[in-house]
């Protein structure tokens, strides 16, 4: 599979009283990664959700495992790319690390969803061969 | 055991551009629910801290599933409980409702740890038995 | 004018590793406390977005002077009011306080806004009257 | 003044159900702005704690105007600069373009502060020189 890698900082917001990235933090840093794995497809976000009509990827599950305390300043590397394919799910495996070292690893699954104006605004659809195809690497 | 159980109401500021909940916000709201949980022993959070030299209670897994999406201003009720006790480590069970029906549910394991100035800060330590006691119901 | 008074607590996840609330953080409960304070008019958010096709009252103009460090567990009071009532904008005047001393002031500008398929999907409305009434006190 | 640039994507996460940016993480913008300002003095946000022994830059006044509004994906331009030095205080004043066009303006002032013991922790102190002369330009 394709693997997105991408480098960013730990910024004093994203840190706790006790020094350390407040955990649900690492949720938002696996929510920015896939979206930047997905612009691998070569459409942006926006594009994505304009061609093909979905309401952007609702998650069903996420699990994040904190391996290493990071803390203000470090410099790390996150790293996603697709586990698995279903047919209108998929799940997406991260993994964090500084310095080399695995910090935090997780994964999300998530489904692709048209909006339908019933069953909670949302009804799953068939993941689309191309974006199977351009993921997969 | 001893279930918490507090209400609470979706903030404008927690939803997304979908109208439903971004997902990491419901690891916030865990978050809170098990602050207030340990809170049931008597002792504030910062009194916990003072008295046990506890550095909060770092998370070593965390895990929602989720079932149903969460709009702006619905009503939602959270319970939590500890659904495992180990020697320096316990599991809060977390489930999140709208209306009598299961939304999220999921899961943190967290260690309770003291400063260590080494091993990068943490230091696990035995659960005191009073704090097990009290939240065992 | 109409006061809305409510208690809220410190959490954790808001504070930074100077141990006190991260800034930002402070805006979030000022659109909490403006939120509560429109529902003093009788409707939900929700109920009054869709009575007036309202799509939320985006701000034009926020400030906070910070008075106090506010920490983790704190017990805080937010008042605010309605400072000013223009034709399609208002002013809500914040003030958020510890022990009584005042902590945070603040204010947020805001307009009363329904959408528009052009100009960036914003187009200004007069503030319904009974709205001004109701919150006038 | 030095002027500090950067360049950033609008996030889902960010926005919020009107499809905008929820306005509080505007104020996040200006502070990890600030944080990479002070760093063209050499030293990154945790090697100027520890050289000059402060606990961060505490707030003590923050304002924003929003001009346009901005929605996820938008690809937007932070610009930040001193815009006045007093002896233990300074403000930063901030720019977010997008397209070339201003969309949010603020100023963020703040203390040079240390750690003492009482008064809440916080005691002012006066900007070192140097720090003053290489944000200068």
């Amino acid at each position: 599979m394709l693997v997105h890698r991408r480098k960013f900082r730990i910024e004093w917001g994203q840190c706790d009283p006790a020094g350390v990235v407040y955990y649900p933090q690492f949720f938002i840093i696996f929510d920015v990664s896939t979206a930047q794995l997905f612009e691998r497809t070569g459409l942006s976000g926006s594009e994505l959700r304009k061609k093909y009509g979905t309401i952007g990827m609702p998650p069903v599950d996420a699990r994040a495992t904190f391996l290493r305390p990071c803390f203000y300043d470090d410099v790390m590397t996150a790293e996603c790319e697709i586990a698995e394919w279903g047919r209108s799910s998929f799940t997406v495996r991260h993994r964090i690390l500084k310095g080399g070292e695995l910090a935090v690893e997780g994964f999300e699954k998530r489904i692709w969803a048209k909006f339908h104006p019933e069953r909670a605004g949302i009804k799953p659809e068939p993941v689309p061969d191309e974006i199977k195809a351009s993921l997969s690497g």
